[in-house]
This record gives structure tokens, C-alpha cells and sequence, in this order.
């Protein structure tokens, strides 16, 4: 990775130490496969409590393109399609996955990020008013990410809106969480476990993102919302038999509050690198306020940033560069400082 | 269906008398099933002299949707989807046949109701630089229709410059005739059979729209470009045991130019209505010389006109509604002067 | 087809003389697309009364293989499999449409062509009783053919038992009807409509085998046991713009019980066939008392018999081989006197 | 997992302490995601240097059932299926993945847990000699495991004669090596990896049941045998963003022959476990020579061992019950020695 600082991603370092620890002050116990064993099974009663939801079902999937195909999967009968905002993940990132699966991703235009309860409510009007309704995708669930792709959050009001029109039209509301330590951990933040819980039929914690090896922990408030999960996640090729690795983590990541804490230290990393970026009169694309900063570069700032530090390619437009800069859990404060230096 | 005249489509009435004649007159014949009869060979002949295409390969199918999936499923790779124009008949009305499938539609803008050249080329370049292509659907085939769901046309100019395009990328080039028989029989229509069997690497010719009672001829000009068709379209369940009923029918189309014929009454019958209309002052949503017109009406005139005819209802605009006068091979010339009248 | 009187299959002719009629009568009406027609209306109220099942929903498809894949998948969920005789036509010979509708054929032995009660309960006890269950495809339905591949029909005390075990397991019973009329016109039969209505989930009507140029009407006896199963049909390429083509057809089969005397008078053929051949001391494969006749040929009766008609080539076992001889709705009685001249 | 000694499976530990040190060392480091890295590439490389083949493509998956349905779907055309013995895990214990991924999988009856080459042979013969092939599912692949379900090996005639019959047809042959190490430390083994990349189109080095955290390596010798590879596996939700956990872990067992050491160590304790049960007289359902043994126990044996000792269960028969004892990389000389003590 050459000697320039990378803060191209927030998955570029392996684990909290405190996991390594313990994978290695267990490894030789023998456990049960398939997350029956003791740990995963911790690991679930911790998010349970976590997210004030005592009867949730919890199931532990190695990774967030994995986590949204199966749960959409899962959740959407054959006619039916998934509606998310047109820079979703879903929509751009994931290859095609949820295509694959057999359904269609019914893309709305985004606002820095997000979606609209407007947004969802015409979808879903405008199909129920087509005389051709019947030879149409039918919208059969909302895909939102908090925080965003754009590093952005909802606001409360606007969650309890979209999750009162999915519970009016009758149709699963799903939170991809993959970087949801980097909401919890930010001040502007207003989502809680708990909210995401009482608000959601399915939402999911992001582990790969944020400080975990691998693994997302996909939540569902409601037990038995999808009958023989466990059987669709094996017949996907996502069940690990050595179920304990995904449990182990998240064991530790939700004991002293492991997981908000590395969220807030990337939150706290990245506000300090914003205020320089604010001084310095650099153009932002997005106005985020957790992990992910997009910066808008013309061609002397590019040159110049990227001499020094490895950032993301976000877009190319015109004469411009959105270029992503990203904190993480492992962010030193020294390579902060560096940075700050350079800018 | 009522007193009205209806002008609501153009698969209403059943088929050309001809070939009701022929499935009576070869009723009792033996015939081998699965398109294995002489019937179904003799009109492929005939596809094949009309195409110009000795070597083509014809597959016989029930319908659009149907011919569409199969064969967007048998060409592409599992990490491709297929670009059409956001109007197109496989983006909107096939009620997600495509993803189901496990492919996605890459819905570019349409003019129209055609794909441009220029929006092909640059979905196709900007896939190809972008730095996460490994993580998007790869764009991995073109599709058209021609007439369009608007029904315009492509020029000569415009589909050799995408068919140029498609094998420069190396990607199929798609050609959905549904309703090709009121192009052929169009006065504008630059586009022969041959040109077609040129240009693409499949396409079909539609039946059920145009005269028969149900059946589209798949065309691979080159053979063997989806190796074992045959099964893929059992598998699909698409193969019909008396495929008899769809060669007699092709046959019978491809005979004296009766395909061509059917074509060409309905879009004498369109212009008469047009000439009416442009003169009455009515306003058209395109321009389109095929046997559909799109009207664009303001309340009295859809309350007059509704009073009279049945028309396809399309979309509802703020303060207008865009409706559907079809014209087909069976639409009636003292049907089409009572329409005037009533204009 | 040459000279040679052909018994081969039950789908060589086109369609009992008065479809043709109505078809022609009625070609020139315009009607609405899609089975919304009278016709369609029409043909459905007749099911539903031969059936006594007055809330049933009926659909109208155009061949056994789509029907068979499009229920399946429409009822089963992603973990669940089908059992079925390894015999059964979605068995063997379907080219893996239930698979690639992604589910297994969970293939059990048959007797005659006949799944037991006996198996079913095995199979699923088998299952419940694993400790790998989790991890294993979950019988989730069961499906039937009556008459089976084998020519054979199941008794009264067969169905209800089988249908007992299904409902006590909550999992559907399915009936695929392909000959159906085959059925209803033979004396031994003891399945009504009726019956077929109370005892299954779904079941169809085989039109294509028995006397339509094309088409299967399914029955769901309860409405809404598949939500929006039209959209599934159009999604899966089957829905035929032109309902009007099925429904005509089954309109007339339904009329003056067209559809059980096409089916009486093939198994009156069958039955003088089979008269002789037991006279002649010819062995038969399999006792069916319906329009199929499976004969164990040696070398010197298949040359001789080879010689005057085509058969239909089922198997090959050693030194002998089992040949097909079907009669039909459209079998002429000189042409089984010819047979039997040549027996 | 209370005090009973278990020898239920191979995955009941956590990995090589190697391993651990080796996460733990580089956890701080940054590295791109995705498998981009310099650890996955210094695994691709001593794998290719292991299997003698210096252009190999290798990528490293999650688990068995995500190799197994990620492969076969690749290499498979819509229209065909994968030959695997009745006794396979595709065929039985991963939930259907294969038919989910659309394929039928052609089970063939075992010999030990083999596929014999005569049997392969006996389908594709067949396959080709029946007039209705185009209506059945084309036998398109050849699935092995080695060491078997059964802890079975194949031995190099066996091999080669199943490899030259693909190589004629035409067909991948794969090999899943879940469990490789276990065959590699074994002294009755003969296949080497050098062969395995020899003989096959694509295999896996299973790592999750060899001393792994969880990971396989699938090798295609031949590069660019799947194009896009990389793309189906995002697509498929299988692409760690963390490629490094399985890159370092791969990169650590193929150092010093760690792996082979494992699977010696498990085959040596096994050894051991074998003769004491011979010597006491115990049956043996299969005579495996790796590092699972099945036991057939009547009533009072399978209640005495109970009490001490936690086994895999296999099977009830009659009066019997099938069980299995599988030792490990992590298998402790002392439980072995406790164990002994037990029978």
C-alpha cells in the first residue's frame, strides 16, 4: 500500500484487538457449528438487549451484499420488488444481486443519499393507480441504509414517517446497517437500536465496516417473520460452520459498548478533518456528518491530496473529482494529524 | 364488449380468416409434436427466404414476454443485464420477467421511445471506466423494439449505428418485433427483414399482435448462437406439444405477404385517423407513422371521445391524459369512418 | 408422416371439430386481452359447476410443463422441495424446469406409475426425524399425475389417503391433469371433478392431450391460495395476450361434456386394442385401463409390428423393448381396425 | 459444551494457532479490500506453486455449500445439470443450493461414497441414447468429493478414468475437497494437488474443516475457465470486503505444509482410534482410511459410548444406529488416549 496514508476506506484494517483477543483465548474450546454454540448464542441475547427487543431473531451472515440478497429474498414473494433510492447500494454496488435473486430494484431519485417518505408514497400510489398494475412489478418492501452511501442520516421524523407508510400499505421496511456503528457514535445521530427495532421488520448491524473481521447481525424484531431462515441462509452458501467466528465477534463488539465506541472515534476523527477541510475552504459534495467525507476536487487540489494521501474514487464530473475520504474505527489520531498537515 | 367501437388494441379480435382455414382444413392430419412437424418447417422456410437468411435458426413461441425472457436468459452471462430504453416493453410491462430471470434492465432515457446510439455507447463507456466495475452489472446486451411502445421507428441510420456499436462492444443486439408487421407494411419503415437478420443477433416477428391467434417467430440469423434452445425453451415451459398450431400459422403469414398485408390496412387506417385529427386541431404525445396514435386530451375531449370509443388508457399528466387509438390488420374501414365522424 | 397408421402420442392431431367452429365464429369480435373476455368468464363458470367448487379460481395456460412449473414455484417457499414418482413427467421429463425454478424434485418409487401414501408418509417422517433437517430440502407439496405416465389410475381410497397425509402435514396436494379426460371417460376410474376439487390444493384440466390445439385450465378450489398469481403467470411469459384463444376452447370442452366423451372414446379404442393384444398373448408393461398401452416387444414384434404403424419408443431393456401405443379423442375406428389386422 | 469428550466434527475448534498470530500481527496494516491484497496474493501464489500450476486462477470463498453452488451455477448451462453420487453433499445436506441455483442434480447410486467411472458413463450413454434427450436435463458436470462423505479416497486409476471420460465428453469435472487435508495427510491417499489440478476443471482446498476460521481456495488451473468470476461471487453475496482474513489464513497453511501437517496429525489419531475399535471387535460402516470413522453400534454399545463420548449422528437402521467419530487438526493425543480408555 506504498507509504502515502490511506483513508480510501473504513474497511482497510483487520479487527478491534479486543476480538482477536478473544478468538484466541477460545480457540481450542469446542464448540457447536452453525451458531449453536454458547458464544453466538451471548452474542444474540447482548443485541436483544441492545435493541430492547427481547424476543428478537437474530442471525449472524458474513457480509452485506450477502445480508441484503437473502433478506430481500426472503421477505418479497415472486411479483413483487424492493424500492430504494437510486445511489442504494443495492442499486449500483452489488453486481446485480438482488436482480439475481429474481427481483427488481424499483430506484427512486435520492436526496443527499436518502429517501423520501414523498418519494415511497408516489411509488406506491402510482402503482396502485395503473389500470395496468397487474403486468407491473408490485413495490413489496423499502431498502433504506443508515447512515447512507453518502454518509448522511435520517431523522427521526423522517423514519417514523416512512415506517408508518410501509405499515399502512402492509409492506417490510429493511435498514441496511452495514456502517451503523457510525451513526450510532455520531452526535447528529437520532436513531437508536431500540428506535431501529420498534421501527423496522428487518434492519441489520454492520460488523465487516466496523470493527469485526467479517459479519453483519441481521435482526428481526418480530420472531419468524421469515420461516426456516436458517434453512434459506444454508441453502444460500451463507452459513458458516464455524458459526462461532461471527459470534465471538459480536459478542465482544456489544459487551462495554465496543461497537458504538469505535463509531464514535471515527465520528470524532472525521469532524476534526471536516473542520480543517471548512477552514481551508474545500468544497464538500455532501453534507455528512458521520465517517465518510466527499470531497469535491478540481484537478491542482487532486494532484496535490493525492501525492500525499490515498483517498476513494467517488465520480468523475466535468472538470471535477468527488473523491471519498473515510475514517474508521482504526484511524490513528497521528495519521490525523498528518492529514490536517497536508491540507 | 358493448356498443362502443373499440380502438383500446391491437390483439382484440382473433386472426386472419386464412389461417383459421388452414388449422380447419389440416385438422386431422398426424403431425409430430414439439415443432418437429412439416408445417413448422415449411414456415421457417419461408422466414428464412424472407429474411434472406438461409442458415437462420426459428423458434416458434407463445407470446412477446415469453420470447423476451428466454432469450435475454439464454444470452446473457449471469453478471450481465440487458439495456433498454425506460419505455421499453421488458423495463416496465412484463411485471419483472427479466429479473426473474436474474438479470437486470439497464433502463437508459429514451427519445421517443427509441434508445439513441449516443446513450448506448455511453452507458457502455462509462462501465467500462469505471473503477467498481467488478462490483456492477455489466452491460451485456441491447435491446429494441421496433415498432416502439410508441410506435416510431428506427431509421436505417440509427440501427446500423447501434448494431455497430453492439458488435465493436461484442455484445448481442436484441430486436423485439412484436408488432414489426405495422412496420413492414409502413411507408416510413426503412427497415426490411433482411436488414433486421443483418443487423441483430436475434429477433423476433411478432404474431399475436399482427393477425395470428397467438405465436412469435424467434430469429437467430447465425445458428447455434444459444447452443441447445430447444431444451432451455422446455425447460421454460414454452414448447408447445402441437407446435403445429403456430408453424400453420407462420405459414399462413408468410404466404402471398399476408404478414406484410395485415401491416399495411392497419396503417392506411392510422393515417386516415391522423389526417382527421391533425385537421380537427387534436394534439399527438408522438410521431408516430405505425397503426398506434397516442392523443394528449383535456377533459371534455377524453368525456367526448369516451362517449363513442373505447381507447387505451396510457398516462394521466396534471391536466391531460394521454390515451391509445390502435389500428390493427382486422380494424374495419366503416369503423374507422364512424371514428372520423365522431372526431 | 409417411403411410404408416401412427399410435404414437395423444397430441397428432389438431382439435376437436367444434373448437374450430366457435373459434371461427367468434374470430371477428373483439374482446377484451389477457382472459378478461366472456369467453374466458365463460369457461371458467363451467369449471367451476363440473367442479362444484363454486369460489374456485380457474387460469388458463398453454401446455403441462408451464403449469406444472409455474404452481410449483407459485406454492412452494425457497427452503421446500416437491415429491413426486420418479416416474412423473416433472421428474424425468421436463428438462429441469422445476429446478430451475429453484426447487428439487424429491423423487420417491413408484408402483405403477403411483406414488403410495405409504412413501409420502416415510419421506416426510424421514424428514421430521432427522437431526440434519436444517440443513436438508423440506418436503413442501406433492404432486400427482392422473392419469399417471403409466397409463394407471389411482383409486378413491389412494387419494384420500394421500390427500389425508398432505393436509395433516399442511403441505399441498397437486394433480397434474394432462389426460384428464382419459380419465373421466374410462369406467374404471373412480376421481369425479368434484372429487379432484375437494381432495386437492390445485389440480388441471389437460386441454392439449385431449382434444384442445393447445392449453391446461388450473383449478385452485379455494380463491386467493396463490395471491396475484396473474402477475406470476405474465411475469413467467405465459400469459397469453389473447385469452380468448383458452378460453373458447375451454368454453366448448365444457359444453354437452365434449371434453369426458373425447376421452370415452379413446379408452373405447384403447380397450379393443388391448383385447387383442391379450388374445395375441402380447405382454404388457404396465395394467392401464386408460388410452395408453405400453407393449414389451421382442426383436421380431418390433420389426413387425415397426413394419405398419409407429409406436412411441419409451424404453429399452435388454432383449426387449417397451413401446407406447396412445389412442386419443380423434383415433378413428378404421384405423384400430387396421391395427388390429396387423396384431 | 458440558464434559463429555465430543469427537462430533472437524469443526469444532477454532483454527491453527498460527493462524491466529498471524490475524493478529497484521491486524493494524492496511490493505484493499476484496482479495486485493498482498497476503491473499502471497496464498494465491503458494497455492499455484503447490498444485504446479503457474497460471491457476484461485479464489478464496467462505464455505463448502457457497464453493459447491457458486461453481456449479457458473460452469453449468441453463439446460443442464451436475452428476454427484446419491451420497454427496450437494446431492443431500446443502438445503437444495444446487435447485436453487437452478440446476437438477443427476444423482447416481455411490460405491463407498465414490462415483464409479462406469456409472458416469452408464448417464451420459444414456443420456445420448434417449430419443427424448432434448426434453431431459443434459448431464453437463461431474461432482467428486475427496475424501468422500464417507471418508472414502478415490484412488488414481479411479481418478484418471473419471477425468479422461469428462475430458471426452466435454464436461468440468470438479472435485470438492472440503475436506483435502485430511486425504493429503493420509498415507493410503494418491492424489497430490499437483494431480488434482491435473485432472480436474476446477477443485477446492477446503480450509474450514482443515484448520481454518473458515474459508476454501477454489482453483481453476486453467485461467479464465469462468470469465468474471470475480463478479459472479460479488453477485452471489460471497466476496469478503475483508479478503485478507481468508488470504492470510491460506497464506499461513500453505506455508511449511501446515495444511498437509493437519490433516496428518487428524489420520494418525484416527489410526489410532481404528485399531482399538478392531481389536474390540466394533463394526465398521465404511472402510475409511481418513480421519472420520462411521461405527454401526447396537443398542448397548451406542448407550455406553454416549455417556463418555459426543459423536456425529449418521443414521438409524432397524437395530442399529450409524455413527461417527471424526478426529481433527486440533485433536488433543490425550482425548484419544481417553477415548481408547472408553471402548
Amino acid at each position: 500500500m506504498g507509504e502515502r496514508l490511506s483513508f480510501a476506506s473504513d474497511y482497510m484494517e483487520g479487527a478491534h484487538a479486543e476480538i482477536l483477543r478473544r478468538l484466541a483465548e477460545t480457540n481450542l474450546e469446542q464448540a457447536a457449528g452453525y451458531g449453536c454454540d454458547p458464544y453466538t448464542e451471548a452474542a444474540r441475547e447482548k443485541i436483544r438487549a441492545a435493541c430492547r427487543a427481547p424476543r428478537a431473531e437474530v442471525h449472524f451472515l458474513a457480509g452485506g451484499t450477502q445480508a441484503n440478497r437473502i433478506v430481500i429474498s426472503a421477505l418479497l414473494r415472486p411479483y413483487e420488488g424492493v424500492i430504494a433510492a437510486d445511489t442504494g447500494h443495492i442499486t449500483v454496488h452489488e453486481a446485480g444481486a438482488i436482480e439475481a435473486g429474481g427481483h427488481k430494484v424499483l430506484a427512486l431519485p435520492h436526496t443527499d443519499g436518502k429517501l423520501t417518505a414523498h418519494a415511497i408514497e408516489g411509488c406506491l400510489r402510482s402503482y396502485r393507480a395503473d389500470t395496468n398494475r397487474d403486468h407491473m412489478v408490485c413495490p413489496g418492501m423499502v431498502y433504506l441504509s443508515h447512515p447512507t452511501e453518502y454518509g448522511t442520516l435520517y431523522t427521526m421524523n423522517e423514519l417514523e414517517a416512512i415506517s408508518a407508510i410501509c405499515r399502512t400499505n402492509k409492506i417490510p421496511l429493511f435498514l441496511d446497517g452495514a456502517r451503523l456503528a457510525y451513526a450510532l457514535g455520531c452526535p447528529a445521530n437520532e436513531l437508536t437500536l431500540a428506535a431501529a427495532a420498534r421501527l423496522t421488520d428487518v434492519f441489520y448491524i454492520g460488523g465487516t465496516k466496523c470493527g469485526a473481521l467479517l459479519g453483519e447481525a441481521v435482526v428481526f424484531p418480530k420472531p419468524n417473520t421469515v420461516p426456516h431462515f436458517f434453512t434459506i441462509v444454508k441453502q444460500s452458501g451463507a452459513l458458516l460452520a464455524k458459526g462461532r467466528v461471527l459470534g465471538i465477534q459480536f459478542d465482544t463488539l456489544f459487551t462495554d459498548k465496543l461497537y458504538e465506541r469505535g463509531g464514535a472515534h471515527a465520528v470524532a476523527m472525521a469532524d476534526r478533518i471536516r473542520a480543517t477541510l471548512t477552514e481551508k475552504g474545500y468544497r464538500l459534495a455532501a453534507d455528512s456528518p458521520t465517517n465518510q467525507i466527499f470531497l469535491v476536487l478540481n484537478e491542482a487540489q487532486l494532484a496535490h491530496l493525492s501525492e500525499h494521501i490515498v483517498m476513494g474514487f467517488w465520480e468523475k464530473q466535468d472538470d471535477v473529482t468527488i473523491m471519498r475520504i473515510a475514517t474508521s474505527w482504526a484511524t490513528r489520531e497521528e495519521d490525523v494529524e498528518r492529514l490536517i498537515a497536508v491540507l
